[in-house]
């Protein structure tokens, strides 16, 4: 169906039926994206206060048949967030609906709206002494809305879940101007379609997540934070079966770093402090969140001492204070921003069935070398299975000799996840970036099934038109 | 859309193309469902034996309008398993897809096809040292299949989350006769939308599923058990705060148990053994699962200690050995053969935000005993929010003495369910019992949505009609 572009006329009907202030001048920055990969256009720049607002947006959009973009915190890594093609869009940003509403400590559940910045939901959780474990590198500017509609990962699902996991109910708006009232407490609640799954993840294609009832957790009484050298990704896998064999669940953390990332630290970013003197081809970080009366470092401690009788572990750091915790956590987290100064020729974030990942490891080195003379820093939530597997340049030389080379680089890469029954789209969505590769990969009967759900929900097909799916 | 009766000449069709094999006379025991409130007809009974099976069936079924009934254990409560209005439907019983398909021990992934029988799931899990947790009463009997179309719950949901929790991925055929080949093993995958979860809980209306991909555990090395009396439902609800705080995720399960149950044990249930001599108004059932070294009867008596200073317990009895474990949980696990011989005048699968729990138990005593002389047991999943409220005839006197009254009861308590922002829907599922309960209680904009997914996905309306949505 032919949209239409969100232009002056298209303007003055939305101020005529909601007011002026709804509107705002576009900035540049809802134009871009951190890879900026894609640029956008937009026609208008609305930013609701209500769901009440969204919905009234929505409902002018659908009559005039306007393209409707639902903007988070613009950190998406796949383009969801920018439409660079066709008519001029409708950005809805949420960036003014931050309330947390409510807070019920004793069911454990938040409810905040979209905009709310993740690190404020975090914080919010904290000051009624719970924890909200999602935690991703973007969490002082993603927001929740976002993070729900992209299902978003991070370093916490091994023990935690996904976004999804953690979201028992929400407020939206349907791509009819509908809004749907399920801001559910509760549980268990079979009554019927599984709509919040549906929206979860859907990328802002299905309809505006407006708000959310976020599922919080105990915090945990000590935390506990370690790196270990293991001698390969099958001792790794094994250290984390060990480590849940002994301390269960409180496994929060369980990540893997391959030595080309420390040496990109040293390369880029020499202030970040190393715990091991000689860079381990693999190591892992891993966490524990205890309860009150354990001792994270005796139980990591006796973790290390298992591992070690059974040639799992070479040597290891227990972090003995605070400063040293956020010393170990730096090496993690500052690997993707080293990994953004040297530049990659392309990055994956990939998935694969965990006990296939040594092999997968092993096959991806030998065929990237076939390709070429890279580096690849294979890192990531090996617990979840989650591997960024970024290809870079050889040392001395710049990603902007190898333009040519991202899609070839990145078919094989994917051709290879593929074969191994992994997913080419773990933590970041698939946006505008993979909307190819989900053709190409996903499964038929699935797709038309996502075909034949898109247009019965969005018939006009306004919703974030060209994420997930091809128009 | 009109449907046709699955007839002799449908019946040939399929012998054409499939073979004499796939059918069976139809015997009474797929009309029947456990309370007796449905009697089903049948036109034509299939026992495929593997998924290109079951999807010529639902071709053919499609090809003709021939409505289709899937079929698993047939404990479900709510009639989703019999169809007792419209043209004789082609009832597929999934009994002879039993298969444990592969088991991933390193990945904690098991693979069943939808036919195996709850406790096989979890025997196989054993087997391999782990832990599939979904368990509940009819698991002896209930196919996993089954599990998943309804979402199923059980004791074990306040750890390990409902049956959607612990599914990665599916294997199915959709309407049109498609197959899913979804039976993902990853933790993480964003590839487009959540066709899983939307299977999951639409009870046969969009699609069979034959196969699932299931998370598995670790086992706990330790488990302890133990019964509190405790002097309110507020109580109850502190303690479990507590014991979370003090233990963490290892409380497995926590159940609330009304004196109405114990007396009804006594009454028709005398042999088992009851842990107090004066059955308390109120106790609960808690269960933990510790990692090794951690000992559980400490563990349950730090717990009742703090409990206790905090005047949260009165009583208590911790298990120490396997057989009174095993006494305790059958206390908790025949109230509902005790409620079966008492005869209910109304039973009630409701959830509750936690907080609003105690509320609801007073407001709802209160509004019963204004209806009538009826006795009330409530009981079950007070971590979850989760309770069985069942009303009962006086001493003395039978549910038939009061058929006229169920449906005013049910409206009613109901109608206080709703109030609270509850779920007349928890654990059991939509089935046909409650589909005029979605459609007054419900939300409209997901009903909408609700609507067009199963008019998007199963345009002929053959996949269990008159379930979960009104024809």
């Amino acid at each position: 169906m032919d949209l239409n572009p969100a232009d002056d006329r298209f303007a003055d009907l939305i101020r005529a039926d909601l007011g002026d202030d709804v509107l705002r001048p576009a900035t540049e920055r809802y134009l871009e994206e951190p890879r900026n990969r894609f640029a956008g256009h937009i026609g208008l720049l609305a930013l609701p206060r209500t769901v009440e607002e969204v919905a009234g947006l929505v409902r002018h959009a659908s009559a005039a048949h306007v393209p409707v973009v639902p903007y988070g915190g613009g950190t998406g890594l796949v383009g969801g967030q920018v439409m660079a093609h066709g008519p001029a869009p409708l950005v809805v940003s949420m960036e003014r609906m931050t309330a947390i509403r409510a807070v019920y400590p004793t069911e454990n559940v938040l409810i905040a709206e979209a905009g709310a910045i993740l690190a404020d939901v975090r914080a919010a959780a904290d000051s009624a002494d719970r924890l909200f474990p999602l935690s991703l590198a973007a969490q002082g500017s993603c927001r929740i809305g976002g993070n729900l509609a992209t299902n978003a990962g991070g370093v916490n699902v091994l023990r935690y879940g996904n976004a999804r996991d953690l979201c028992l109910g929400l407020e939206a708006v349907l791509p009819n101007g509908e809004i749907w009232h399920g801001l559910s407490r509760l549980r268990k609640d079979n009554t019927g379609y599984d709509l919040r799954n549906l929206l979860i993840g859907a990328e802002g294609t299905l309809g505006i997540i407006t708000a959310a009832a976020l599922k919080l957790f105990p915090r945990p009484a000590a935390v506990g934070t370690a790196m270990f050298q293991v001698p390969s990704p099958e001792a790794a896998i094994e250290l984390l079966a060990l480590a849940r064999d002994q301390v269960g669940e409180t496994v929060s953390t369980f990540e893997l770093i391959h030595r080309q990332g420390l040496e990109f630290l040293t390369e880029v970013l020499p202030d970040v402090r190393q715990p091991f003197e000689v860079p381990p081809e693999w190591s892992v970080l891993i966490e524990l969140g205890l309860s009150a009366g354990q001792s994270p470092s005796e139980a990591l401690e006796a973790v290390y001492q298992s591992a070690e009788s059974q040639g799992l572990v070479s040597d290891g750091v227990i972090a003995q204070s605070e400063a040293q915790r956020s010393d170990l956590w730096a090496v993690r987290e500052r690997i993707p921003e080293a990994n953004r100064l040297i530049g990659s020729v392309s990055s994956h974030d990939i998935s694969i069935p965990i006990s296939l990942i040594p092999d997968f490891i092993r096959q991806g080195a030998d065929m990237v070398s076939a390709l070429g003379p890279y580096r690849i820093n294979c890192f990531g939530h090996l617990g979840d299975g989650n591997l960024h597997y970024n290809v870079f340049p050889p040392l001395g030389r710049y990603r902007a000799d190898f333009e040519d080379q991202r899609g070839p680089v990145k078919r094989a890469v994917h051709d290879l996840v593929h074969a191994f029954n992994g997913s080419v789209s773990a933590e970041h969505g698939v946006g505008r970036l993979k909307v190819d590769d989900l053709q190409r990969y996903g499964d038929p009967a699935k797709l038309h099934a996502m075909r034949a759900i898109k247009a019965a929900l969005d018939p006009k097909g306004i919703m974030n038109p060209g994420a997930v799916l091809k128009v």
